[in-house]
């Protein structure tokens, strides 16, 4: 019986781990009664395994069964069970005899092939994975440790999934040697010690495929029932993240809540049904973790309606941005009075001195916003899409009471079907005019120049989607003076270690092209190995100057760990101090508009904990593109990648 | 006027290298007069380069030019040399203030521009290839090498040939972050005093194009010439076989043998001339340098003719197999004297009564070998191809004056048509007898048991092209204490530094096949790191054992280098003390029948100085192939190369 949560229906697998069983069907039975849904259990019957008694030997590491010749079955026939139950109620396990990393030869040879032949029995009968336990007393650089990363790696290319027991460094070893096969996951066996915090997100990155929970890594509480302490349940209800199979080993202790191994079942089962359902952001990402996508063009391309759709019904977004628009009228309306007022009166006015100033003066007279008698303060929405910053400032100029004569530009000729709909149907829009056409084309004699220029044309990286070129070019729109809402935007980079997003990016081709392009990709398999520091920085209105910029960037290490790439990130100043944040030391919560960037690097590199990382990232802007080259400098120097912006760049074009 | 060899023809480019210049035609014309066929030159004239006074700053790093807005042109016209002169005599030089590695942006920013115009200017003129100053003052990790290396990056990628002088950890970097692009050259400045031996090999092993020497690294002679010490005739020498264009820098001191630039051009020249034409083997070898060969696959294909030909042509390899069959012949003889004679005479006999019995007891019946009465000696050839260690053998024959009979089996039939020919035509030939088929297959029923099998089934490896199985396969050809010739072979391996060849086999195809493939190829541009060590061994006959081996190797490397894969050699043992080699450290002088193999890995590594470098090579047996299968350990962990076999495998299926 698959434990399912009350309110979501997600569904949590929770299996004991049995170390020998005399039928199969007895010890499936026997966990089904505890609530379990699976056994993890060694696929040759150890009576099998052994047929001759083992004779250790003062030259060998370990005792050692003789080469294999014989006549009786490998083990249980495989009509104990269905194939059905073979498939969903078995996780097999490696004999523990078997050692492909001994030093003996005749062990090793052995080893090999017993692991061999339980490998193919395990693929003949479909089980869901295969454990194994990681070589004993063999360090990260004993020789015997290649060999069991060639064997395993050998089971991998054979199609097998393969789960390997062991500390990090380890798996890390035979992670590497395996190339980062996708088949290869991790079966954490927890203990009552836990690592420190930042080695559990190290793991948490992993692919965690089963979890070994001793019943010893239980304590009672004061009435009885086997719990977890505190520091435990925060790593279980991380690992509940990633619905690993959850294993139950050990000896059941005398306690509450029912016989055997049941208490302990139910207690995790509790765990999960406690688990909050998830928050809308959280269910909106749900579907995109660790799915790489292609950065949007929004030049070169229009945004479809279900996309604005999506977009639009960010909850933290467009308040941030109604709360920007708000002060920023409040203060281009203080300044306009402090300037009319004789200079003798000091101090300026308060922000309702100037409402109620800006209230008097404009008497709507729908003359041209260019005339000097007309005080009514212009807020120009570039990239208005289908209209939800028109309508934050509409209602910031309600809550203001500060009027506003609202320009709203728009290149998407589909868009400017729904906005030119909304000024027909809507009386809160009298005030807008709608101007079809690309920002940077549309001349100031067809509309008033702007006060105020709000727009959102920020990527996840701030300017990839090129917000720099964007605002530059729609300068002759504005008023010298002009308030950029928003203000500025800085881009965050961090070190990042994720094997999984790595292989995503393999699986896209052959080739350099995919390793040389950044991704739009919500990161759940994966972790920063340092904070995000400043990369790039943009303001608004510009001084004209380039647009081009290089950032190095450094970090320490805070673990041992293997560096796939860089994550990066955004924060924006919208006004004042209004922003908004992508970067997770800052990040905006519940906001859920915008993903991690993803630069990866075409070859991973291990960096010590406390060692140094360093890159460099260059945007470059040329031939109507722009593109972003990076290569790493510690702890190994890269190629540059995408040099030209060979493989991936951001056209200034139209589509 | 190019040097030209006296007795080979080969031709040797001599420069100078101008540092300004009024007129390009009178500098070439100079250099002309002086024995040169080539200028190294700036392509812009400081008078263009500089349009405006330099105005040094504080703030600034180095004095920087304004950024460049002129309608003057770049520099001289094109017109001013003829297309042909460009293309032949000229090298550029990019102008000596651009500092693209520059702290200060603005530096840098004009210096990126100029750097692009004169990259541009280069490829518009055609000139051979643009040399490049290394940043100054920047160490390996300075933040504007990664700037430089991604400006030359750019230029590379728009198809310009650059060199770049530099120290050699400045050039890795560089060579890292242009990924080592094929036209990325290496300009070498001599000066009087030399790096160490293991230094100089390392940068040989790069990819030279230019060396500047400057007046001041030669010596006056006491006859008032200027020369060059001994040391710097051997690094010269050394250079030589890369062919680099040589460019002649500074001012000419006051010396004997002409005006100006004349006697140190004429000493080069001198040298040069004095160079030994190429050995056979040389001369055999030279189309071969760095070209990637599939290693044969004798029992899948069958040679031909002249493919046979070139490797009977060996001057040395059928000269110790003579010897050896002439050793075994004599042991064989006097081990069955030793055993017809009673026990209590001692000592045993001399080779000489060895010979004397063997030609007393051998009138030569004709009668089956088989017989107990026949003791005429057997020799079994397998793998005889068109003869030659048959004709070894019937000369070692001769030349003990004992006696044989001698089996050739050959599989291929074109051979066979050879063989059958020679057994026709050569009455030395009537001891011979062939057999056409696999000796896998031949039954022992056809022909006698041999005494003594000899074979020439080596690879560049020793195993791989698949001896141990042939010989295996032949047991029942053999007498239980047969002796095998050779006896017993011991593969070697060296970690290599070879960008070269890394990139030649990143060249074969996108995707790890190329990378999972071992290559035969004569090494040129390409450095070992260490002395080799020893690998697998096979004796034979064997014992029946399994003919997979796993091999941990370690080194200590002498210098820091970047780790290509590993280059593989053998050793065998043909008789006694009788051997071939192609390990460097004890090769057979002039045997050219092997060249090296190369096992790629993926990813180069870095390894600095007495690092340790450390690599796992297993050969595996299975499903009628064999495989080898390698990973680094130290001092990073790759991934198994061919793991299965997956991407390369020698077929043990006659074709």
């Amino acid at each position: 019986m698959v434990v399912t949560h009350p309110t979501t229906g997600d569904q949590l697998n929770i299996g004991l781990d049995v170390t020998s069983l005399p039928r199969l069907r007895q010890a499936l039975e026997a966990a089904e009664s505890s609530g379990c849904d699976f056994v993890l259990a060694p696929l040759v019957h150890p009576r099998y395994a052994r047929p001759v008694e083992l004779t250790p030997s003062p030259s060998f590491d370990a005792p050692h069964p003789p080469p294999i010749v014989r006549s009786d079955p490998l083990t249980r026939s495989d009509v104990e069970l269905s194939s059905a139950e073979w498939q969903s109620g078995i996780i097999g396990k490696v004999s523990p005899w078997i050692n492909t990393a001994s030093s003996s030869p005749v062990v090793r040879a052995a080893s090999e092939a017993a692991f061999r032949e339980e490998v193919a029995y395990a693929t003949h009968l479909g089980v869901r994975a295969l454990v194994v336990d990681a070589p004993a007393g063999n360090g990260v650089r004993g020789a015997g440790l290649a060999n069991y990363g060639r064997c395993i790696a050998s089971a991998l290319a054979s199609g097998m999934q393969v789960a390997s027991v062991e500390p990090w460094a380890v798996w890390n070893t035979v992670r590497t040697l395996c190339d980062n096969h996708a088949n290869l996951g991790l079966a954490l066996e927890l203990s009552s010690e836990l690592p420190s915090p930042g080695a559990l997100d190290r793991w948490a990155a992993e692919a965690i495929r089963v979890v070994i929970m001793p019943t010893s890594s239980y304590v009672t509480n004061r009435v009885g029932y086997p719990v977890l302490s505190r520091r435990h349940q925060e790593l279980i209800k991380l690992l509940f993240k990633y619905r690993p199979f959850f294993a139950l080993s050990g000896r059941p202790a005398a306690v509450k809540g029912g016989d055997g191994m049941r208490p302990y079942v139910q207690y995790l089962a509790h765990l999960f049904g406690k688990q909050p359902p998830p928050s809308e952001a959280e269910a909106f990402e749900g579907p995109y973790y660790d799915y790489l996508q292609a950065p949007l063009q929004p030049l070169a391309d229009n945004l479809e309606s279900a996309t604005y759709e999506v977009f639009e019904r960010d909850p933290v977004k467009y308040e941030r941005y109604e709360e920007a628009v708000r002060q920023a009228l409040l203060h281009r309306t203080s300044m306009a009075l402090a300037s009319a007022l004789p200079p003798d009166i000091g101090g300026g006015p308060t922000p309702a001195e100037a409402a109620a100033a800006a209230e008097n003066g404009t008497a709507a007279d729908g003359t041209d916003g260019t005339s000097a008698k007309d005080s009514t303060i212009v807020v120009m929405v570039l990239g208005a899409g289908r209209g939800p910053l028109v309508r934050a400032t509409l209602r910031a100029s309600a809550s203001s009471r500060i009027p506003v004569r609202v320009v709203a530009v728009e290149k998407n000729p589909n868009a400017i079907v729904t906005l030119r709909n909304a000024a027909l149907d809507d009386p809160a829009w009298s005030c807008v005019t709608v101007v079809s056409g690309d920002m940077r084309c549309a001349s100031s004699s067809t509309t008033a120049r702007a006060d105020i220029v709000v727009s959102e044309l920020l990527g996840s990286f701030g300017d990839n989607e090129l917000s720099p070129e964007c605002l530059d070019g729609a300068a002759a729109l504005l008023k010298p003076d002009v308030i950029s809402i928003p203000a500025s935007y800085t881009s965050y980079l961090a070190p990042l270690s994720s094997a999984r997003l790595h292989r995503e990016v393999r699986g896209l081709g052959a080739g350099d092209t995919p390793f040389e392009t950044a991704y739009v990709v919500r990161i759940h398999k994966g972790v920063t190995a340092a904070p995000s520091v400043p990369a790039l920085t943009f303001v608004h209105p510009s001084d004209g100057g380039s647009n081009e910029r290089h950032v190095e960037a450094a970090w320490v290490a805070a673990e041992t760990n293997v560096i796939h790439g860089f994550a990066g990130y955004f924060e924006a100043v919208l006004f004042g101090d209004v922003g908004i944040s992508i970067r997770p030391e800052t990040a905006s919560l519940g906001m859920f508009s915008w993903f991690p960037i993803y630069f990866p690097v075409k070859t991973p590199v291990l960096v010590a904990k406390g060692g140094t990382v360093r890159m460099h990232l260059w945007r470059r802007v040329g031939g109507g593109r722009v593109w972003y080259e990076w290569a790493l400098a510690e702890p190994a120097v890269s190629a540059v990648h995408n040099v030209g912006g060979k493989s991936y760049s951001l056209g200034l074009t139209t589509g």
